[in-house]
């Protein structure tokens, strides 16, 4: 078979998929990883322990399929049902299910174009192209245009203040840009890459006006000044996205949560792998929620150390976004972004850059250790030194 | 909103999901599991010993996105190229992968109707049809028609011989059920729930023919005579699956792979998760297989149990399937297999049934320890002697 009978066994749709493309995990030696945004701190000694004391004969067993202990623990936290809540391979698989769950993907390619075209024309044709649409914030996750091209819908990009605040119910009705129909609306609160939290007023707001389901996706909020999961328990239509990775130290074990109406969570849960969740992963993030003392105090030294950060790089003249996460945003003096990002790497420092036309001009800096964060300054200094 | 406002945010296709119904994992204490197929051994000492190392300060670290190392071990035992192979949570998950990398949803259900009474009067609307089916054997394993379900494709479903054999090609051509351009064929060799091993001859003729993509899902080989990886290697549109639950030992670690030809694999890692494959499994498998003396001799003692309880089983009148696998699918005597289900459980043992019209008569049951299979000889002519 040649290449070209190969191409015909892939569907087309996928043939044409550029990859999401996650931040390098490179193995250099002596490397200062600020790009993925990592706690830089490890998990509770107590969930090590768990972890540790789990590893015997019974990686042999199926995981329990549907982490039932993990969600009861969670409904306990969230003060809602076990039913309100499903557990990811992280996060991200949850973000890919619901794609699948709420999404009609658009046909083919030329009913998509077709579709488009009708669109002023004909509401019930809008109404099934808001069928086939996924909307996101932009900038915002990178891999909603992805989780959409894989599953072939429509996107929609609503385009955040030039701040990255979020535009007012107004503001979006007037522009005329936001779907309020999308059969899924993804929005990252705290904003990633921006690092702005938006208040849960205005989340309220914007979700009391969406009429398909809407995903408040709070990968950072445990860094945040406030959370909005009253929402998710408020409006049948609102689930929102935490994980275990970033707060928690737990990127490795893969373990994710959606909280939301038993409807929604129910398809949700038709549509994913019967196992999903491996079991030293539900095991790492129960000890986890039974040790919030640590976290707590982890996340203070995190946010002590990213204003502390904030500050010494506003003094090298760094434009610094306001955060409400575990990294900042930051628009570097002198050198073009993309330039700045090379002269990190040959000092063994690696942050992210997104060539996004948004966020091109500046540098996503995730939050390390105050020794670490000491030794960006130092690079920084030299770099500026040596201009 | 109401209940039916809600169903609204819900795709037609999902809210008609029948969702796949794992087997029981009960916390009966004193219960004997024999339902599900999992090793009644342990993982090796060495995996043991390698995961326990690795719980430390690198969970709160993404694992490697494309288990580069595993992949290069699995390479270097296969003979083949890190390309060649992807690596999933649990095989499941590739499964899945492989319904949404290779068949095209049809588009709505009238559509669907549609196509299918063309099916026989116009040539390019069957190969339209094709693009659309996933294909599988039954009985076999009851996630396909699942998966077909939830990516909205046509199911073929092609019946096996009535002793669980595979037709030959000339007598799928004569009786035309198979439909040899099906986008997707999940071939389960050996077969489960039947327990039977194919040759690789009979694989070969029956991929030579074939012109969509083939998977063959060799869950449980390590069990079998023989196995088909060299087709994955020959035929480009060849697919071999394996797992680590099983013969390995990790269902808790949810480990799978493929191995096939770069351009297929490719399309499959376009449409997964960045990490769908958490570390410490990723490190378990790994460590797995540096240990082949250890799995060897685990592979001979579950086949010398499953031989010596065939015998025994045959001794009380059961039939027994010639099994190339650690479970053995039986009809019992003088019961119903439903009746055994319930005198089983009654006595603390679980076996798996499947409501299927073709193995309805049968009993699963997985291969545990010779203690385990004493027991559940002893329940038996209790149960037997009690009639």
């Amino acid at each position: 078979m040649n290449k070209t009978g190969l191409n015909n066994l892939i569907r087309p749709l996928v043939r044409e998929l550029h990859p999401y493309v996650p931040g390098e995990q490179p193995k250099v030696k002596g490397l200062l990883k600020l790009n993925t945004n990592e706690n830089p701190y490890p998990p509770s000694p107590k969930v090590i322990q768990a972890v540790k004391a789990a590893v015997d004969g019974r990686l042999r067993l199926y995981p329990n399929p549907s982490a039932e202990g993990l969600r009861a623990r969670l409904a306990k936290l969230h003060r809602c049902k076990t039913d309100n809540i499903i557990v990811g391979n992280g996060s991200d698989e949850l973000l890919a299910l619901a794609t699948r769950a709420f999404v009609e993907p658009a046909a083919t390619a030329a009913n998509r174009r077709q579709s488009r075209s009708v669109y002023r024309l004909n509401r019930s044709a809008a109404r099934l192209s808001s069928a086939s649409t996924i909307q996101y914030f932009t900038p915002s996750y990178s891999l909603y245009p992805v989780l959409s091209s894989i599953h072939g819908t429509t996107q929609n990009a609503v385009h955040l203040n030039p701040d990255f605040s979020l535009p007012s119910i107004g503001e979006l009705r007037r522009a005329k840009l936001c779907d309020f129909r999308a059969a899924l609306t993804f929005i990252t609160t705290p904003n990633a890459p921006g690092g702005r939290g938006y208040s849960t007023a205005a989340l309220n707001e914007l979700c009391h006006w969406m009429r398909g389901v809407v995903v408040l996706d709070e990968a950072y909020v445990d860094f945040a000044g406030e959370d909005a999961m009253e929402l998710a328990l408020k409006y049948p239509h609102v689930l929102v996205s935490r994980t275990f990775s970033k707060a928690y130290s737990l990127c490795f074990q893969r373990v994710g949560y959606f909280v939301g109406h038993p409807e929604l969570i129910g398809a949700l849960h038709k549509v994913r792998d019967s196992y999903n969740v491996n079991g030293l992963g539900q095991i790492a993030a129960e000890a986890a929620l039974a040790d919030p003392t640590y976290y707590q105090r982890n996340f203070k030294t995190i946010l002590g150390t990213r204003d502390q950060f904030s500050a010494e790089l506003a003094q090298l003249d760094f434009e610094v976004l306001p955060s409400q996460t575990n990294f900042v945003l930051t628009r570097p003096p002198k050198f073009d972004a993309q330039v700045w990002l090379k002269k990190l790497r040959d000092r063994k420092i690696l942050v992210r850059w997104f060539s996004a036309l948004e966020v091109r001009n500046y540098l996503r800096i995730t939050i390390g250790t105050p020794e670490e964060m000491a030794r960006f300054v130092k690079a920084a200094e030299a770099i500026l030194g040596a201009a």
